[in-house]
C-alpha cells in the first residue's frame, strides 16, 4: 500500500468535524477509530433498532459506515479549503451482517485532484472472531468550499 | 417495461412480511407504498436523526431504501418458499438528499431462477417537487427458504 | 426520458471524429447508427476473431461498445472544446451474446458541468429477434481540450 | 491474502483449456502468465489494432483483459465438472492505458459454491516503469456442466 501525504497538515481535525456534523453517526452509535493518511475506519456496535429481517445487521447499515470509511480516506488528502462528495460506489456483500461489532475500513488506492478512488472493507467481529462480510469500490469527488 | 407473472400469487404477503420483520424499516419510519410484479416502492420522511454534514438525508440511508427496493422487486418474482438475499449493487449519486420525503424505486431487469437484475431509482420531493438523485443496479438472489 | 439540448450545435461531427479515431472501432467492425442529444448508439456484427470458449461475443467486446455508446452519449452534451474520459462503469451480464449483430445504447441520466452519468443497454440479435443481454451504468468525466 | 485449496487439483489445465478456446485471447495476442489457486494473471502486449481516439489501448480491451482474469481466478477454484459465467463488474480507470504492455490479474476475495468475487487490478508497463491503471470487482457464477 502506497505512502500519502497530506497536502492539509490538520486533515484528521477536518476528518473528525465532518464526521461530528453528521447526524446519521451519532444515531447509529458510530466512532472514527482510525484516521490516517488515505485511511479510515469506522466501528458500530450491534443495534437492533438497525436489523434486517434475521436480526442481523442491515446491509444498508453496512454500506453506510465502510462508503462513509472510504469517502473520509478520500478526504484525508484533499485539500484544506475543501469538501468532498461520494459520486458512486459498488458493494458486494459476502455473508450477514453477524456479530457484535463492525468495521468498515476506507483506503485510498488512487488520489486525484477532482476524483479520489477508494477500496473499502467491512470486518464483522464475533467474540473476537473476525470475518469479511463486504467489499467495496468506490469514487469520491473533491469540491472548492 | 416486460410485465412478469409472479409464479407465487401471494407474493405481496410475503414481501409485507419480510418488510415488516425488518426493524431498520420502522426505525426510519419507512413505508411499502407499492408492490406489484417486477416493482416495489419505498417511501420515507426526511429526519435529521439520518443526515449527513450538511442536514440533508445520508447516502447511506438514501442507497438503504433502494436496495431494499430492489430486493423486494425481485423477491415478487421468486417462488413462494424462497429467500432473496442482496449479492451487490451499484449506486451513483446523483444530487444532495434533499427534500422532505424520499422515494425508493426497485424494478425488475431480468428474471431469474437464481440471479435477478434490478434496477433502482429514487426520487426526492420537496413542497411535491421531484429530483431523481440516486440511480443503482442490483444483483439478488434467490434461495430455497 | 427528458429532452436534452446540447451546449455545442455540432455535438454530432464532434462525436463522429472522435469514434473514427479510435482504431478499436474499425477493428470489430462497429458502426455509429445514432447519434443524438444524450443518446447514442453503436452496432457491430457477430465476428468469430472476437468471441469466447462457446463461439458467442466476448462479454470485453459487449461491454467495450455499450461503454463507447455512454461516453458517446454523455460527449454529446459537452462544451465544444472538451474531451470525454470513462471514469467508471458496471455491467451486469443478462444473458450470453449470441446473435449476428448487437447495439450498445448510451443514454444520459445526469448531465454535469464535470461528471455525466449514463445507463446503457446492449440488445443481440438473431434473425432480428431482438434480446437485452447486458446493462451498464457509467460514469464519464469531461476536461477542457 | 488467504490460502486456498482447489478442489479439482488439474485446475490449472482446466483454466488453460477454457482460455484456448476463446478466440479473442488469441486475436489480441493474450498469454497466461500466472495460474494459481485464486490468482490469474494475463498479459497483452500493446497493439494500434485496439486503442482509442489518443493511440492508447481501449478501456474496453483493459476490461477484457482484467474481467478475464477475475473469470479465471474464480475457475481456479470451482469443481472439475463445472462452467463459470461472468455476472457482473465494476471497473475503475485511473489512468490512461498508455505503456508497452499490460497486466490484468484478478484475485479471489470469496469463493463460494454458487458465486464467487474478486478483485481485480490492471498495470501498464512502459520500458519496465509499472504504473496501476485500472482496478475492478467481479462477481462469477459456477455452472455444473
Amino acid at each position: 500500500m502506497r505512502q500519502f501525504i497530506p497536502p492539509d497538515p490538520d486533515y484528521a481535525r477536518r476528518v473528525r468535524d465532518n464526521f461530528n456534523q453528521q447526524q446519521l453517526m451519532k444515531t447509529i452509535g458510530a466512532r472514527l477509530v482510525k484516521v490516517a493518511p488515505g485511511e479510515v475506519r469506522i466501528e458500530i456496535p450491534f443495534n437492533l433498532a438497525f436489523t434486517q429481517q434475521h436480526a442481523y445487521m442491515h446491509a444498508g447499515i453496512i454500506a453506510t459506515i465502510v462508503d462513509n470509511a472510504c469517502g473520509f480516506a478520500a478526504y484525508t488528502l484533499m485539500p484544506a479549503a475543501s469538501e468532498v462528495l461520494a459520486v458512486e460506489y459498488k458493494i458486494n456483500f459476502l455473508l450477514p451482517a453477524k456479530g457484535d461489532r463492525f468495521i468498515g475500513i476506507g483506503k485510498v488506492i488512487k488520489p486525484g485532484r477532482t476524483l479520489t478512488v477508494c477500496e473499502g472493507r467491512v470486518l464483522a467481529f464475533e467474540q473476537d472472531q473476525e470475518q469479511l462480510i463486504a467489499t467495496m469500490q468506490a469514487t469520491s469527488v473533491s469540491l472548492a468550499k
